[in-house]
């Protein structure tokens, strides 16, 4: 099963918007094998614009000359990518990171690009021709080089299947696709022909879409079709985006499984926008990150750090390093919240194997605060824990209480009787 | 604490709507301690308009005469509850049903009587009268008897503190507090008001707000302030009724906890509408009586029965003494949906004590089908299984795989390596 | 034909509120007579709360003890009208306004006393009872003293009947009907049944409905059941209430003719409040209240002045006396703006008998402004005219351009060729 | 001023779509001049899509070839326009129509070929780019040909500027622009720079917004920016839509006037849709079509015949030549409805001179009914009249009461004293 767990990995965005190269991809990728994938650190993902030669930054631009081959599909820009000369595409690079014993990935948007419309290029694979495959009136809000698809047509199906039999060439084992997670009901239709043109390409790839809020009544759609999908609008290092995460948290929550999880976005740990300022670094606070990745992983999020790894300093590494803390990604089910208020949060989550429970206190308020909670309230036989950020023993009771920073996070493994 | 497991019991609404009396009160308390109680069944609650003398149905009547004492407190009407003669209010009926080994709980309006305000009664233990703690903006839309209190004023805590100081002389163990719930947010004083006032009135008491559907952005107010809490409008023997639950059971599963449960309503099991018609049975099928069963279990809302229990055949007696399934309410926990459609529901939950967990499967569809889940997609080292209905063994695999009889449910146990 | 043009008169609710007494209103009426009858003024309108004794200013209580019948009509508070002593009612009070040549007219409420209702009296000339008449469901969201009715009782009809035959035996001209104009679409029926009591009691009165905004969709309606009907919420003396009448004007403008009259609410002109503190004087500005009345003028709305008429100063005594101006009411057409802007606001109104037209020019913005308009922009053979207010001739030509004051308005008569 | 009544013409879309030919517009012009000139017809105007060659119907085409000259402006396709070759555009059809003493009109979208801007043509006379100018965000929801432009930058005025530039050399004196009307408010800037060109431009042209409904609450901004604009979508030959049009007719009628006129949208009058089919006929019946044609007077509405002039039959042509119904577009003022009912609407009209006013009486239910109304009702000093259909004198007296057929309409010319 594809995403089995929660995919675990590195994503271009964060610290190089659109304007990533092979160079910074495969620094990050050597990085990730070096020091986390004993952790369980997998995908290497490049984002968005790859195929246009002038990225600078996070910005787009109106009318920019992207790659493309001879059938209208997007290619990457050798001017960045330079093993992409001669038409490899991404292989060498694929190929490069598979051999760190990683997993590679891309990022699409749902669509082909406008101009293989304009241009009436042919389809690989198919005698249709990419203007009777484009939809004139579907465009993204807030980029402007795409067109998709007419999804009831045969020339839209032969499109994505041709673009996903390239990705399959070039090794490609994680599919980020944009602009089509908020997009129901109109992109319905077209998230299921990416899903079987992406199942039927031959190539067990992760599907991701994005950008969120996706809905929440389309739960189920979403579970079927694709493997994880954003539940919220971007998200960067401003503590009001991650306050904001626990409600959503709270509505997604009994949808994590396994092969569908709902995404709480890129953490935007360390070295953030060096596109625009190498000395960009993250503006969460120390207690901040912890609550961050204390959420993420007691709600089963993916796992995509934003940051340039090669920055790291050793508190971000150790986030990124607590075994104890990732195992409840793999570990964990059924996971929710014991409360939520504007103060505080506590969540819940037994472990599969029947040993104890995991219980995360947050304190979202900007005071300290003494969180408790006794057994009687958790409704379970506990019997003694250890908090796993700072591995501290819990000595047994029928009540913990403890006091946290503003901001702050703590993550216990409950033992039952 | 109050309610650590979800209420169990059985209530008058469903068989005698608001014209049960005394009489047919004690039979079925004498029917519950003899039949149910080892299973859990304690609570014997008396629905609305125990004060009005000449209730006959379902139905209500504006300007009807109410029973009350010169303070503006309902009392019983005596000649319905024949006990309450002489000012003796509920508290005849209680003692009795606690000699049963069980417990009494009564319906309450909020608010008071408009004829106590328009009367100038005085409030008990206060200098205020009842046309001060009155607002006669404050009306209940579907009952013409109470208006709500003005709950910024002493006078109003006073008289909520009046009633429940009755109502704890008498021995009640139960409040449902009706037109309540839904009213958020103009109630949301008002329902803290009547919880301070139960909390505080020295007996302990649970406190069930009705009707619904409670808002579900309300959930921590409700969790604070009362022990369960209607998630629908009232739940009748109807198909379409209990097919709709499923999506509020998804919503609300995560905020059921020690002391604070979603209520789904009664069950409407057995000899219903007695007050109409004597020879009413439930429309419910076998097959969708076990569904409701298996949801509010797996669910952990509070079970109130509301047939006649006396007229009891044996399916439903066999429904409501299965301690196996029974047992899902004070031993999972953390219980939320794998994925529901428009055919099919499934539905675990883990144990609290590690041994397990409990699936169960529902079809929702008007034909026999085949539901199938895997050990990898509940993501769950499953070796074995009991299903708790028919008591069938099942044999471990990777995979079960069962079909169903149109809108039935099945519900295993499962055991882990 | 009952209001062919539309009414004009006093009402006692700016400067008394909920408390004029007999006095207060016959030294007002006095002096309509005296002053500002040959201008067409005559109706004398008693506002809310005549029954109730404590009245005292412009607020309501609850379980206020109003006067009332035995048959749950309410009747003035003999403490305040004094003539109203042994059963009079308002009669003694309406023979002296007609003695002056002058109408009168009296507030009420739609339904009936609560307290008749849970007193359960008999309806005059009928067999039905008050409570069978009370909707208890139905009360008004700003006063606490009645219940609607149920609108498809007999009951119903037979209480308003026995109301409408109590203020034509009183001599009442003009009814004020309260809690209702904005309450669409719940109290339909229940106008169309005060209209037909109204013009079946055998005596010619005007029906008024309030408050407002009455809904716009709802003009035809109003039209055919009502005289006049209220189209904002209270109006009082504060420009923004006088700005955002502009925009009212303009939605209702099309709908006033012989009968039936949208209307824009009192003139709080004088003295104003008085039983709060006999020193309150309009806040209006001089250029305001010449706005008003231009305004109020051009879109034919009721006039009802609302201030203490015997303390109006010299201007505002003007104000009410300029037959040029007031002749509009009467002998204008059609009126609509010209256009209307956050700055300025341009009206235009034939005459009916073809003798030129009327030109209303308003400065809405807080700076002098200069304000223009073309004969080619009207699309009207302009000769030549005279400015209203000031009695001035405006020389002929095809431009009209003038230089207004903040807040205030000129109005002319135009002569074509 | 321009249009300072509201304009008359000839548009092609009813019965030629998208596909108009050169000489087909000839033909009309000259039926134009011969017939309906002396009545005030005088605009001839090719509708949508004249750019295409392949256009057959009312459709539209995803990735058309659109002609345009080297600086992305369309010019007439010269398959269908044969005097449009060697780059003289629509000059000579403009020259043709002129030398028959009419005007001549053309359909626009807002924006400019997307071609255009992929292309990155140059914008004439400026320095800036096409792509510099188009907005890719901007698109239409009907019609895929066209990008909005990015109104703030000078680019697109630069285009604007230079289309109009076009149109003033070919002798353009009336601009239908579409996409537009109703795209309020991401079009308001847009409006105002289209109207800043065309009104700079050099050449008095109308200028016509479409399609509807434009927004009610915009009625000011559109009264400075445009001569006519829609109040509807597309109106055709169907009496839903006719009945609906009374309500809009209500809502927009004070703000008609000159120079601004709230526009019905073109009459659906003898042979439509002639590229689809040539036997094509209104299925308007001809009670329907007078209905049409006296409320588009009544409330001055422009007039633009929608079909094939050459095929109209005597009673299309009568009711094309009736001077004394079509004065009204000229002589009237201040029009409104006395009232709209489901049944039947009734609308006055003065006369600017003074000299009266009209009357119309429409039927609107679907049985002969009776339809009365008094000058008391009026409020007019009404003596007598003439109806303007049937040329019959209506007989002085207070009460004017006649029976129409279904859907059918009268239309009098009143009298005073």
């Amino acid at each position: 099963m594809t995403a089995q767990t929660p995919p675990m990995g590195w994503n271009s965005w964060d610290c190089y918007g659109a304007a990533v190269t092979e160079k910074e991809v495969m620094r990050n990728a050597e990085y990730m094998a070096q020091y986390l994938k004993p952790y369980g650190w997998e995908y290497v993902v490049v984002d968005i614009q790859w195929s246009r030669p002038d990225a600078r930054d996070h910005s787009y631009a109106p009318f920019a000359d992207l790659s493309m081959d001879a059938y209208g599909r997007l290619i990457p820009a050798v001017n960045r990518f330079p093993g992409a000369a001669g038409g490899a595409g991404f292989k060498p690079l694929a190929d490069a990171v598979h051999a760190l014993g990683l997993k590679f990935g891309i990022h699409i948007m749902r669509g082909m690009p406008r101009a293989a419309a304009h241009k009436k290029l042919p389809i690989e694979g198919s005698e249709a021709f990419c203007h009777e495959a484009a939809d004139p009136h579907s465009i993204c809000v807030w980029n402007p080089d795409m067109y998709g698809l007419r999804c009831d047509s045969p020339a839209a199906k032969a499109y994505y299947d041709s673009i996903f039999r390239l990705y399959a060439s070039w090794g490609v084992d994680f599919i980020k696709c944009d602009d089509i997670a908020r997009e129901y009901p109109r992109c319905r239709r077209e998230i299921e022909l990416i899903s079987e043109a992406c199942r039927g390409c031959g190539r067990d790839m992760v599907l991701s879409l994005s950008p969120g809020p996706a809905p929440l009544e389309q739960a189920e759609h979403l579970k079927r079709y694709a493997n994880m999908w954003r539940i919220t609008d971007d998200f960067w290092d401003d503590w009001r985006h991650l306050k904001a995460m626990f409600e959503r948290a709270e509505k997604w929550c009994i949808h994590a499984g396994p092969g569908h999880w709902p995404d709480a976005d890129m953490l935007p740990l360390g070295a953030l926008r060096q596109c625009e300022n190498p000395a960009e670094w993250t503006r969460f606070l120390p207690a901040e990150q912890r609550t961050m990745m204390t959420l993420w992983c007691v709600m089963r999020s993916p796992l995509m750090v934003g940051g340039e790894l090669t920055k790291n300093d050793n508190f971000t590494l150790s986030l990124l390093t607590n075994g104890a803390v990732l195992e409840i990604e793999k570990e964990s089910v059924c996971a929710h919240p014991l409360r939520t208020t504007e103060e505080e949060s506590l969540w819940v989550a037994p472990r599969k194997d029947g040993r104890g429970c995991y219980l995360a206190l947050f304190n979202l308020s900007d005071r300290r605060r003494k969180i408790s909670v006794s057994a009687e309230e958790l409704g379970l036989p506990v019997l003694g824990g250890m908090e796993l950020w700072n591995k501290k023993v819990l000595s047994g009771s029928g009540q913990i209480s403890t006091v946290l920073a503003p901001h702050d996070a703590l993550l216990y493994h409950l033992f039952f009787c």
